[in-house]
């Protein structure tokens, strides 16, 4: 295989000649040698791409990025969403607690990627991009990583969950109706008691459904806020002002889902409860599903 | 010890003669001697107590049961809830999938008290009222126990776990505003970082108060909802038109709390899913205040 | 209700007349109103009655304590391990993690109980029996802890749980034997499939009981080893040569259980994975206890 | 892409024309889209090579699979196990609780395959082997899958986990004589309170992983048992006498390893207790890690 060097303050490191990433990836790749089963999803690596298009285009308006510089970052982080760049990603989620590793291999693949798309082959003449300060301007990996995770998350239950579960829940009520004659015995503790109608019973699980789609609903404005604008330690060091509410309203836009910025940086930063909330509902929806199937295996 | 002899189907059965249960508890009690740290706990029996005074005040508005019988189940059940009988639940939370046993325990209980009220000694002379046909009227364990424990989480949750939180809110905010001129090294990894004040270490702990309070009150609704007047199934065998919504209505007037009938029964017997869905939120909050206390042994 | 003044380092506590137990137990039973629910088990006591009595003979056979001491330190141990003091250990288990208030309640009520019984009140003249001093020499709570668990959780296993087991196994074997020629449906998926005995498929629990007896027995060992002697933080530190062997066959031959000494007691005082060990067993016979009724419910 | 029509008792089925599995295993795949993260893991796929090839021995042994058949099914086995076959067991471990579909993919790609070995095109001539028939013969789902399943956990378990654990465990001890002089301060509640030697700490440790290897190496006998030969139900209907006995002891004989037959049929086909058991002790060894782990960041 062919490889290039790269460099950083613990000296250097060979890196295949065909990949985007540098010197930190490389190092937690060898580090961490667990493979894909272990692999970050492609969900954050997702979240990330639109995370750092929206810090460019906020470091932009609030004047500490140049124009050309943001469309750069801008066009790579596109080409990402667009999953043009899923091999450019090999790490495995056992990295430091903040996630430093993700975030640089976001900041290597956009910066040498950007150095490509302005001509130059990587590796050789002056950086086009610089992966901490243009990159990873106004953040750290402490207020990008649960940034990502939040739209990870936040798209993945209203694009997938959600509309799912709502064909599910009018499946079961559809049966409901179409079944509302058919009388069969009704059982508790699995022994004949009184009659009732198929139809009837789906209607308890249709409503199980709709309870449960409720509850997954009631967590997505926790879920919706994000922590960019926080920093190392949510005290948003090394931002400009408005940037936390600025970088938001340009992710809302990007995603079309609407993202805010946290009230409080500290809770959003150190703690995950948004993700607890959302888990503990996502919970109650498969211990209904779970109680369905079993009373379907034994009608 | 003196005994008393009371008969179900199954034959006699010696009961203690102070004690105002009956045969159904007594062989429970023999058949499960597991003993105090398994007890059905008394916020059960005090939910079972206001949906008894409630399905006797409902069964009466309805035509089905002589104003006196109502008063006197109201009276025994108000006794209850005064704590006048505590040690008349001696059942354990090994029962039936239904509970029927702390239900009849609670049908027994009303029934011989109420028979002493009337002037008589339990076991002598016609029945005051029947455990099955009066205090159970309109009733099963099926519908009676998700009631019980609905009405005993629900009270539990907004007249202790609600305030509670909310006071430690507020205790959290008020020492975020007393130190928020602290400077303190702020730390990432357990490593020193940039500084920041312990008032905004304390800001974030009362924010993720704040919303775990939130969540647990996002789940209220569904447990609001009772679901007396299912019966065996959920379909409302042996009970009287608009027996469900009355009797939810009774039961909000003595609690003083905003219960509903459940709209669909069927959920209502057979799944737990709003026990569910509150648990999720408390365990968000013990979440929280288990990395809020890390935090401060770590500060 | 009458009190007597008990001081300790932080000034003056009231403790009612009646109670045996100090400062230090007042205080911790002021701190944590949590009530009976969440009591330290008798079991403990009593695992920490025997390690007392162990250790008074242990420092009186290496010469750091009289006999008269060590025979009325063993005497109240005896009075504990026969049940005539259970109300004076009122803690909850909520305390330091080293459990000291509980270490402190023994020493205490074994203090003041010796002072009693050498004719005194308590409260007035010299003391008898120093806490610290006398009952808890050559210990810490550091060390006792673990082995008053490893005391209790041992004596319960073999005392308890193997003995019912054992007959649980017994009962479902003679049950496949008498059943041996009772032929019924054998039903894969809830489905029927081919014919076997009833006697058959109870030989099958018979021999899950076995395995799950033998997988509890493989973990005693461990668990039969005790971290007494390693004092604070394993090191042993002001005990005398000898001291863990001496206090380890003390336990073992008032318990008459085969209690040791653990070779590393660093492992044995900062680590829990002899408990984590046997509880790993237990929870196997749980899962086959389960899938047994389970079994039986659907047969 | 290129298709051949494979035929079951449901109809005709469309497989890719280059993959050697047949209907049953294109239904699966059809049924349940999941995709690779939820795929049946290879080691019980080559669980099923060792336990295929050892029936085919087994049966012929004794009688019931002649010679060329006995030898084709093991040329095969062998490819699998030399892993060149990997990319023919596309299933995902969502199935019926049996593992149905994996037992069959297992039997089609042997068939298919030792029909391409015999000089044919698949789904041309007359089959070679017969999947049901031969490949199967005197095995059902229901003891070949947790028969794979023991093969392969016992497989990793002393070939991976316990070379690995032991290997911790020396570098443990020998850090511990490193530092048996390193004097430092020792905690506990994360306070300062006697010294104590890096190496007494990491002394703890290593006595941890020994315990924890202890306790995997005591759930190895029950993991050895092999269900082989219950067949549907655990009566062993269909296959010849001694056929238990024998196919474990090929089995034993091609893995290297002591795996012998199960001396109850119906707990080994109806219970994973085997597996629980070896989890309990795995989940001992990951909570000492995890301990160790924790003390080394906050040393």
């Amino acid at each position: 295989m062919n490889y290039r060097i790269e460099k950083d303050t613990l000296g250097e490191v060979k890196v295949p000649a065909d990949k985007l990433w540098g010197a930190q990836t490389e190092r937690s790749l060898n580090n961490f040698k667990i493979g894909k089963p272990a692999s970050m999803p492609l969900e954050i690596i997702y979240g990330f791409a639109y995370l750092k298009k929206g810090a460019a285009y906020a470091n932009h308006e609030l004047g500490v990025l140049p124009e050309e510089k943001r469309d750069l970052i801008a066009q790579v982080c596109d080409e990402i969403l667009e999953g043009k760049h899923d091999d450019q990603f090999p790490l495995v989620i056992w990295q430091t607690g903040s996630g430093t590793q993700s975030n640089m291999n976001v900041n290597e693949v956009v910066a040498n990627r950007a150095h490509q798309i302005a001509g130059h082959e990587i590796g050789k003449g002056d950086l086009t991009l610089q992966p901490n300060d243009d990159v990873n301007k106004s953040q750290s990996s402490n207020d990008t990583f649960p940034t990502g995770m939040h739209i990870a998350c936040y798209k993945k239950v209203v694009e997938v969950t959600l509309p799912d579960l709502k064909q599910l829940q009018k499946s079961l009520a559809r049966k409901a109706r179409e079944m509302e004659d058919v009388v069969k015995i009704g059982r508790t503790h699995l022994m004949d008691a009184t009659p009732l109608t198929l139809g009837q019973e789906f209607s308890g699980y249709a409503a199980q459904l709709e309870y449960g789609i409720r509850a997954v609903e009631n967590t997505l404005p926790h879920l919706s806020e994000l922590a960019l604008g926080g920093t190392a330690v949510g005290t948003g060091l090394n931002t400009p002002k408005n940037y936390d509410t600025t970088v938001a309203k340009y992710i809302a836009e990007f995603t079309g889902l609407p993202f805010v910025t946290a009230p409080n940086k500290f809770e959003a930063l150190a703690a995950h409860d948004a993700l607890v909330e959302t888990h503990g509902a996502l919970k109650q929806v498969a211990v209904a599903i779970n109680k369905i199937a079993n009373d379907i295996r034994l009608l």
